[in-house]
């Protein structure tokens, strides 16, 4: 059976090509700064983010905690969403790596208001207080939404006025890219450092980057190795990459539309809410009717060669992406009605 | 000339009678475990809080902190209110010497709701989920106001529910208790282990403890020689803490009253604000009338003998104390309104 | 030019059939445990190291520090010797990372006397020491020496009486393994955990393995998210690395055989010193006679096609590997010869 | 009975003097800089120790560590002596605290040969390598030595070369200035910072101090308080301590000739064996004769007024003190003798 996986983008196989890339690949003893394919691809993600230098990590977990590291003294503060992903998916590394204290703005969608980050922010150096040493916001966010350009640049200007930096977890930025039709470097812009992950939407196997100013990298670059994420013939995971850089960002619109035809799809099944506007980017949340059992809803879908994941409180979400095509959407769309019904 | 010193209640000076038992103290090495005044120290603070066992620290912030180190693991999180004492102000130490990961609640005014709570606690063993390893609450909050025991018992429950230890920070926890008309093991039960200070309204030079289990003691006097709190001769802060446990601790209400009076008195003042419901215990904070110029209020206060910390936007605290008198109270509210009135 | 790289055998390419491998891999998502080829080269690993299961990390040192992190609790000691990897070469991420006091006993050629390891045992809870959390031992020791099965046992049974955890740093283990004409399991049965790398000699491009009981895995497991090394699709890194851990590491003799004849060589020319009986793998120590310009020298090889790293203090490495050929090492030693006439 | 105590000098109780100060100290807030008594006894340290401030502190445990924190960048190398105090007995909170990794010289009793802290020091910046952040030297030596003047002179050339501050150990600082016959300052001028201990031989009940440059002080001031060790009327301790410091530093030379007094009667006794020329302070080691039962042995001093530490593999250590007179080592040598004789 061939399956259609909606349960993440982080599902997603390398294509064909990355496949040929990888075997082509030439490469080299990255630490000893000798894999061309990784330069390059150092160089690509440097020009296409707008910054000086590109470095790759295992993981855009490993990328964001990285960031951190580099950015902060220990027991700085650093200030970010209730609901983004380094307070909510990566395993209490901030404290235990970076030592920083992570100090949280309710976050209205994804969108840290500006003037609740501001009362945040320390000025002064009262001894009883850390200093802030970072602020971090996630676009797009990984509940699915973009945050706007203007949100992001008053940010920005905040955090320049108090002379604190900012760090971008643009995991997904190119869908974020994608959605509000600008290149990726002009939300990057807006930070001083941003991580992107060559996985998910764009299809690499392995991979992330952090991109920022040349002695923000060369720090980086130490406190990779001291983290454990120095690589040596790195070069075959940065062929694919290139391709997921290069070629796979050109193509999420199609995720995007597929998404909201889905979206739309569930929307019109009985009972089922979906919040049209918030399909920003490929991920689709839906609340179920009240009393759907989600294991037997789950179970029903992946007999049908429909891998989710089961709804959470009734809500439910799905991901599309290059592996996911219309006839794919279509034969979701008809399980879940029929489910729905019977 | 003999000052009112309103700034805080840790500015309080030992009693006479605290100066002649540090002259008189019986002490000992407490690394040997020779020292007979910090075991009775130890002991009666253990008794009064319901514990098995107490341990003599050097200060609230250290025994918190000692409080964070002993009860998780690193890369734990600890839930807490985003207004608490431990987020505020301690220099960003639990990310440092703890390893934790702070997951705030936004308080009520001190009161972190329990449903709040429950949605924070980490449920099942997700790798990308830190462990909820402790809970805080503070009574009094350094907000002035007491938590309620019902509230206590709520979270206490909640959090024995889920096997996570609840911790609390009890600086000013025989305030709470006078407020409450309670001992202050009513309120220490809905908790496993409890901090209190000896310094501030109980006006000991220096020092805290931390009490729980005997267990919880044991691996906590380890801890404190590794933070470097291990102290020699202690039972010269121990003597005139044994003043503050027993004797001091009876004499608050006084505070309180004065505290109350003192804000019935602002809140006559043209134009000043204070909520009087809000004053639990010896702190008083009252919102000045728009356009009045801090700095000048205080220095103004300050040629009058009393020393007051600056309003911020506004906002002002002060706070009573054994060496604040009925009489300190009235110059203060004469001061007040002769500055307000010109 | 075709280039001899015989820097280290960290440089060495994957080899066309490793290529093949990556291209045609199955893959799937290893954070949701769906990734078949992952799955395939852990239990492979398991088994070939005599443990309950193993774990895929990117690099040695990630493996290395993982181990140190699930090993110990934070301030424990750990006893190594003063010239291994994890002292030297590591960042110093031991502090930083599982924050473990690094307690060293001089080694002699790599070889910890088990003596000076059980002094440095902390016996008893003395709260002024950290308690000994782990032992760590290097097999083949980064200087090239193999540890005999003998000393290893020893230390064993040392750790064992004690109640201490043995790790082994086992980044060239099948070079050991090799040497000692023994099955890989009949050192690593020495220590509760083992890491190998299937880069260096056994030429995958990346990737490394932490093996050890199954709830020590299953701890790691969650510990390697926290650092950051839990990766998508790694199936194509897991696909050469089962090459690595199959195939190559039988043909390891072959880069011995050319290492002694290579030191053999070497030993024959005027004026450089070698310890023939020390080469016991791939890695070759000698001594060039006094005021040879050790610049002039890589210059010249680097224009005869062959790379290697500058002498330090006099004392240089050559590594030998599957893509250095009995032509290469006669290549070298006729280059050294002309070099070192002239 | 009247106790003659020879454990330590940290059994030291506070003179009658001493706890007349404590009663009439002065005192305010020193947290908000209102101590004056604090503030003297710090201005009185950095004068003594050629230093631009000082700051008070719980413990020497607690100022060592300290220091550690406030030199040092998490991940750095400190270079230290085998056998120090950091090392052996402050419950791996190197690691911990400051996350710094402790690179061990074999110290040949007490001096680290300058030679072998040259080997260790770090230099250029390969990213396999720890920065050397601090070299740590221990004078007095806790095994009772006194480190030379040229010794600390060289270590401290060969720091500035390398750019690595130097920080001094000086828990007994006092003593060595009393051994060496010159004033504190002549050994404190060889490290960038010093800690001193006002308790053992100086008698305080509690308290240390970090001394050195204004900018370090000020960031230690912060470190401090992270670390918990900000106290409010801490008056009542620097009040003693400044006593410590003026007076009871002046008499030292007491406790040395009654430590000669006690080593040359030890040495007098049959099968014992003191290494006489390495009495330098209070301290007095010495081997008993082979078979002697350490536990008897101490129980019997103890059923005699005197207290000691049972022997550890038949070396013992005894401690003079201000409350130990010249009877009290007659007595504690008559009671050796009868035992050994018995």
């Amino acid at each position: 059976m061939s399956w259609t996986d909606l349960r993440s983008d982080t599902v997603t196989q390398p294509t064909p090509a990355m496949r040929r890339a990888m075997m082509d690949a030439e490469v080299g003893d990255d630490v000893y700064g000798d894999d061309p394919t990784v330069k390059a691809l150092e160089a690509a993600a440097a020009e296409r983010l707008g910054k000086e230098a590109a470095l790759f990590v295992p993981s855009g977990n490993f990328g964001n905690q990285l960031a951190l590291l580099t950015h902060c003294q220990r027991g700085d503060e650093v200030i970010l969403g209730d609901d983004c992903h380094i307070v909510w998916h990566e395993t209490g590394g901030a404290a235990l790596i970076a030592g920083v204290q992570l100090r949280t703005v309710e976050s209205d969608r994804g969108v840290m208001p500006p003037d609740a980050i501001r009362r945040r922010i320390r000025v002064g150096d009262d001894i009883h207080w850390p200093r802030t040493g970072l602020i971090c916001v996630e676009n797009a966010h990984s509940n699915g939404l973009v945050i706007p350009l203007s949100v992001m640049a008053e940010t920005a200007a905040l955090a320049r006025e108090h002379g604190v930096p900012v760090h971008l977890d643009g995991a997904r930025l190119f869908n974020a890219a994608t959605h509000l039709k600008v290149d990726a470097k002009e939300i990057a812009q807006h930070a001083d450092t941003v991580m992107i992950c060559l996985s998910k939407g764009l299809a690499a196997p392995i991979g992330s980057l952090v991109a920022g100013s040349a002695d923000f990298v060369a720090r980086a670059r130490r406190n990779r190795k001291l983290m454990g994420g120095g690589m040596r013939q790195a070069g075959v995971l940065a062929a694919p990459g290139l391709i997921a850089l290069n070629e796979m960002s050109a193509r999420l619109a199609e995720d995007h539309a597929r998404a909201r035809t889905l979206a739309a799809g569930l929307a019109a099944l009985p009972g089922v809410a979906v919040d049209l506007d918030a399909v920003h980017i490929n991920l689709v949340w839906f609340r179920l009717p009240d009393g759907v059992d989600g294991a037997a809803l789950t179970a029903y879908l992946l007999e049908r060669g429909i891998k989710a994941n089961p709804p959470e409180d009734g809500l439910m979400r799905l991901a599309t992406h290059w592996q996911v095509d219309d006839a794919a959407v279509e034969r979701t769309l008809a399980a879940m009605r029929a489910f729905l019904a019977g």
